[in-house]
């Protein structure tokens, strides 16, 4: 378990991807490594390494999730276009942890009884426990995303709902929860090569859907709403990271170090026994 | 990824530890590793190798899941006495698979909301989707255990109940789901090692719970209870597997071999492209 960060790294992870201001969609340098200095060999072998400490973190996470008086839990927000590697995140980085300790949802096109119901309904069932990690594949910002781009609804409902995704985490946090929240790039030609990868290859055909080419042709107008939501939704209560994915170890090892940073912040230490244990040793004893 | 399962055993696991009709509850050797005739070395590395296989057999159940004409899934069950090793099973055999391809449930006394419903109420929601590798931290056989070993229904009530699991697995098999039902081991010495280390340890100290030391007192009936359960429940369509678990190397590689017995007699390819391999081609060379 590798408690120091710093190796590799010249500026920290979290403050070397997190959303400014400045941040545009259109300059993300989509093979960049922002923050680290080392190379892909290094960065495998401390994704590893920090890999086994965050699982070190979840697990005191999930044991001070079983009192009756914490109400701590961490929420990985994925969002990103086709093939940035989401499924890649969960398992080569929450991999790591106790799958006990896992909360996984994934959010695709919404079925005929969520189309009913308002766009939180699902997100809102699918929030982590106490204690532990979710992790959102998709999310809410679907609903100003896809949704945007294709005015699933008219621009008079999706207008509002930058405003009460906002006051929505802003409740989420309060109640306990930390939000890491990622959005994953990769370039337009990067995508190509694996999409093509996944025609090419029959064990990834599975993976392949015809929608995603067609979505290519959108890729300006998902760049133009991905702005909007960076610009309208980073909060200091729930920041945006945007995470560089063309180099897929990279983007691993950086989120790695986004949910060490959440899980250290709380600053969790074991729960403190809730029973007399010189008591118990003596009932044990005599069992 | 070792796909030659024999390194190690002298007679596959499957085999050694399905129960037979001569299944003694009391004469098993807790300590004992049947099957494997290799030391603690080996099966760690083994566990490593096969734990990697699994995630590659996992991964083709995954991708046919999501094929809607196929009703495929693999459901781990899991009973054990107190301290067992029913957490360290599924952090270090489920561990190995993809977070995404994995429905966890745990089943503790049951809640207020729970008991007004039939016992298998909370069980039936909690079935692993299409695709997907279950695994039930204790289950419906807690209803005839802990309940048996208490009364906390009448005789009567939980007499019944072992036909109607036998009828509810029939069900669940007919459906496409594979039960991979493993009953955990320890002896009562070893049982008491492991308390005792949760009381000397402040890290622990959230894992022990003074229950556990009372429900020692019943170990007999315990026995009995289990006793019964394999002989009425273990049937040619959901046989019961008996893990000893005082060796945790050994239960884990074992409850690994039972998963990939499991999935390869699924026999699952990839599943075949829905789309045109050529045109598809096409389209994304113009994008």
């Amino acid at each position: 378990m590798a408690k120091n960060s710093s190796q590799g790294w010249d500026v920290p992870a979290v403050e070397a991807v997190r959303v400014t201001p400045d941040t545009r969609v259109s300059g993300v340098d989509t093979r960049g490594t922002p923050g680290f200095v080392g190379d892909k060999e290094l960065g495998e072998k401390l994704l590893e390494e920090r890999g086994a400490y965050l699982s070190s973190l979840q697990e005191k996470l999930y044991a001070n999730g079983r009192s009756e008086h914490e109400h701590r839990s961490v929420l990985l927000v994925l969002q990103g276009m086709d093939t940035a590697g989401k499924g890649g995140m969960v398992r080569h980085v929450i991999g790591h942890v106790d799958p006990q300790g896992v909360d996984h949802a994934s959010f695709g096109v919404p079925t005929a009884e969520e189309k009913r119901h308002h766009y939180l309904w699902r997100i809102r069932k699918a929030l982590p426990r106490n204690g532990q990690i979710g992790v959102f594949d998709r999310s809410h910002y679907e609903d100003v995303l896809v949704v945007r781009v294709h005015n699933l609804v008219p621009p008079a409902e999706w207008e509002p709902r930058y405003d009460e995704i906002n006051h929505f985490e802003r409740e989420l946090v309060d109640a306990g929860t930390t939000l890491v929240k990622v959005a994953m790039f990769v370039s337009l030609d990067e995508q190509k090569e694996r999409l093509a990868e996944r025609l090419d290859r029959p064990d990834k055909h599975w993976k392949y859907n015809p929608g995603d080419v067609t979505e290519r042709g959108y890729w300006p107008k998902y760049q133009e709403a991905y702005q909007a939501m960076l610009d309208r939704t980073s909060t200091d209560y729930a920041p945006w990271h945007v995470v560089p994915c063309d180099r897929k170890w990279y983007s691993r090892l950086a989120v790695t170090e986004l949910l060490i940073d959440a899980l250290e912040r709380l600053d969790l230490d074991w729960p403190p026994a809730n029973f007399d244990i010189e008591v118990e040793k003596a009932r044990l004893a005599q069992s």
